[in-house]
């Protein structure tokens, strides 16, 4: 009945430490922080992408595409990109934080939940504050969302600094604890001060708190090119000694990519379920209308909504294959720098869009005289998306040493793999745009064509690759013998190192 | 450059053999399922949850609650449900497959993402049934749904049983994988068989298509009842030897832990982020009535959505906090049970329905009427789907030795604590809704006051259980000392043995 008895603790040759682990932690009242962070991720993923909903929902007939409707598709548009924008520099802040911070208690739960509730609001003051732009409550209701972040984040800091036990061992082992603390509460409260100073601005002045809230958003960014700039001038120094071990929780340390993963998880998944809901929302046919229009045959009411089902099908695809590609991606990934972070960020934002293509492309069924537009402006979506994760390996190889796992670090058919899996999208989006550009009358075709001929593509990749090589090769090896060129060793080397572990 | 000599593997002592494990996994182009995994958990999670969105959509004003809306109102309370109860059915499912294949590649990723979109279709299919009820057209579509669902899973177990290198180790070195292959595509594939029977009759006789559509969903418990039955009528028998190796992804099986902990987050994370999205879009003031109606003050504008925010506010504490006691709940759980699972789901299915809970106490300001109506329904899904956490907690205490970490097994005041916490929730609404028999006039106030308490109760209540046991204590130590009950021995060995670990 007791612990060390159980055959877990047999089978697991850690079983015995990790058990005593958790009866350290019991007895502590400390938890592992790893699923509240798992909880958090979804959470902020989802706030950040759902805020496109009202986008695709703002229903344009052509007769009535007026002045209104317009201003109201720009106001949802302009919600949608500075909620996407904010949850994400929110997000990187939070896993600082957890970085600092290794443990959590009930404690650190409840304050959790308190700051995610504040971040949920951020969307509603966009929402005032592009239907009011001249109203300065909005921005207002702004500053007290961030201050209100800022002082639940600094209660966890304090708290955290108060027991630290908390703390990653990192950090509680170190000489310089206060000096950190102080580090990383200047980090958690650098925004809220300008927000309080925004607040004060937005009472008689509130263009001056529209500057400063900017200033907010983009503080990260600011730092790290402020801090390069410094360097590029200064001329590089060597980081002092302490800070190396002391501010782990650095902007300029790579983020965890454990996170970066969960977040983008939870944004490829919202996006591909938001697909359904409008299926089943819109594309159910009214009893009535089959008994009047369609005499009561419900298979020919379901052949007029043919295209939207052809569209679900392509926008779920292109989804799932980004996805896909992400997590090929991912795989190869050792650490994420501040670049690809921002990179996977751009990517996502227009991962977020793709309900919007799929809306668009629905549309043809009811609107066909600006298809060309429609999938033109599909193609655009499908081109960042993809073109965005193609720049983060392209990030990622050019600091491999830092970034990648060691056995991809050695080139040859894997990065052939790679390269292809990422360019599938890139290229099929652009020659669809191309094609479009050539042949308008058949874009619809042309667009469809696209959708489904790129999950065969993915299915066949290796294969195409494999192909593509031994070809190659065999081009090689029929010219007389050279002197080979510098990749070849290191290929051979890849091929024999495997094998020798 | 190369991979060992990394910082990383320095510091960290099984870098070389998970290195190595990673090197193997590129050179067999294998890699670990967790991610994917993990993004199916987010997809099915959301998927099983969104469909509350047209439910709480449906607009009602007592002028107009006329058959036409109740039939839809129940309509779409029928496709939540539905939907609810197969994808989790279809969450099970993938939890066991993939607890045989233990490693993927890029083939089975693009399988699994097949397998995905299949599933997003059922809500369709229900929303067919429920709408077109005589027509066996919706039945059809669904049976043809699981059946591509059964052969896409059929196309992965044969898949990975012909690289055995994806297999979990266990069947892997297993003598009998043949046969585990037999019974893994057995259980795979009677679902869609039914389903196949189902489609054919639906084409003459539908409604045995009905009948066995309900087979096919209960089928797990079904085969599980019926199993025990057996048990009961023959006598209970030792199982045979090899099934207890082969077999470890029987339906009798505990759940992985880290699947249900990741599938109902989802579930919580979604639930309380389809609150913001409500509060955006409905509760944005319109400019020209703000200048019309309140004069140009946006503030008194606002004045008038209170309402809204205080159940808003009060809706994200009660998912939050249910949350939070499900965290502290399954931190002490090893295993989950099938019982466990199922009450699981049902707690979930009602955290699902809070979004109407929240939409009920919002439209108080609107319908103040029928206001006790709203208040006691919104104490009734709180209730239900906090007492089943409870029961998740009771069911896994029948069972301990097998359910519980070891930590825990022994009683005492982490025992207390986590009944206080599960019992508040229960314990608040079942209160409310009390209060509101007796004082029906304050209804609201007595509603707000409970979701604005309970919170705060949560902060307090590791102190008010340890002045309880204190009192306790005290109170017995009055008594002349006596031979202590059983339990007492136990509470200190379980101070005692955390130090000596």
């Amino acid at each position: 009945m007791s612990g060390p008895q159980t055959p877990e603790h047999v089978l697991d040759a850690q079983g015995d430490s990790s058990s005593c682990r958790k009866d350290e932690d019991a007895r502590e009242g400390t938890q592992s922080s790893h699923r509240m962070l798992g909880f958090s991720d979804a959470l902020l993923s989802i706030i950040a992408t759902v805020m496109i909903l009202p986008v695709t929902h703002t229903e344009i007939s052509p007769e009535q595409f007026d002045k209104s409707v317009q201003r109201l598709l720009a106001t949802r548009i302009a919600v949608y990109l500075m909620t996407f924008l904010i949850v994400t520099v929110a997000w990187a802040a939070h896993t600082r934080l957890f970085q600092v911070v290794g443990k959590i208690d009930d404690t650190l739960a409840l304050l959790n939940l308190a700051c995610m509730m504040t971040i949920t609001l951020l969307p509603y003051t966009f929402s005032l504050m592009v239907t009011f732009p001249d109203v300065p409550l909005g921005i207002f209701v702004f500053c007290v969302c961030v201050i209100a972040i800022g002082v639940v984040q600094a209660l966890i800091v304090g708290y955290a600094f108060h027991f630290p036990h908390l703390l990653s061992p990192q950090i509680r082992c170190s000489a310089h604890r206060a000096l950190s603390r102080r580090h990383i509460l200047h980090l958690v409260l650098r925004g809220p001060a300008l927000c309080f100073l925004a607040a004060i601005f937005s009472l008689f002045f509130f263009p001056v708190s529209y500057l400063l809230m900017v200033t907010v958003i983009f503080l990260p960014y600011i730092s790290k090119a402020s801090s390069w700039c410094k360097d590029r001038l200064v001329g590089h120094r060597d980081p002092p000694a302490p800070s190396a071990e002391v501010f782990s929780f650095d902007l300029h340390e790579p983020l965890s990519k454990e996170r970066v993963e969960a977040f983008s998880d939870g944004v490829y998944a919202i996006v591909a379920t938001l697909l359904i809901l409008d299926i089943c929302e819109d594309n159910v046919p009214d009893p009535k209308d089959v008994k009047e229009q369609f005499r009561g045959s419900l298979v020919a009411a379901l052949g007029a909504y043919g295209p939207h089902f052809l569209a679900y099908f392509g926008s779920f695809a292109t989804v799932g294959l980004l996805w896909f590609a992400h997590h090929s991606l991912f795989l190869h990934v050792r650490k994420a720098t501040q670049a690809m972070g921002l990179l996977n960020t751009l990517s996502l934002a227009f991962v977020g869009g793709l309900p919007l293509a799929y809306q668009q492309t629905a549309a043809f069924a009811r609107q066909p005289q600006d298809e060309l537009e429609r999938v033109r402006l599909s193609c655009a979506i499908v081109f960042f998306a993809s073109i965005f994760q193609f720049a983060i390996w392209t990030a990622a190889l050019l600091r491999q040493a830092e970034t990648l796992q060691p056995a991809v670090r050695f080139g040859g058919q894997e990065h052939a793999f790679m390269f292809a899996k990422l360019a599938l999208y890139p290229c099929a989006s652009l020659l669809a745009f191309a094609a479009t550009c050539l042949l308008s009358r058949f874009s619809t075709a042309i667009f469809h064509v696209m959708q489904i001929a790129v999950p065969f593509a993915f299915l066949l990749l290796r294969l195409l690759v494999r192909l593509v090589l031994a070809t190659l090769r065999a081009l090689r090896s029929l010219r007389p013998p050279q002197p080979l060129p510098s990749r070849a060793p290191e290929e051979a080397q890849s091929r024999l190192l495997p094998s020798s572990c």
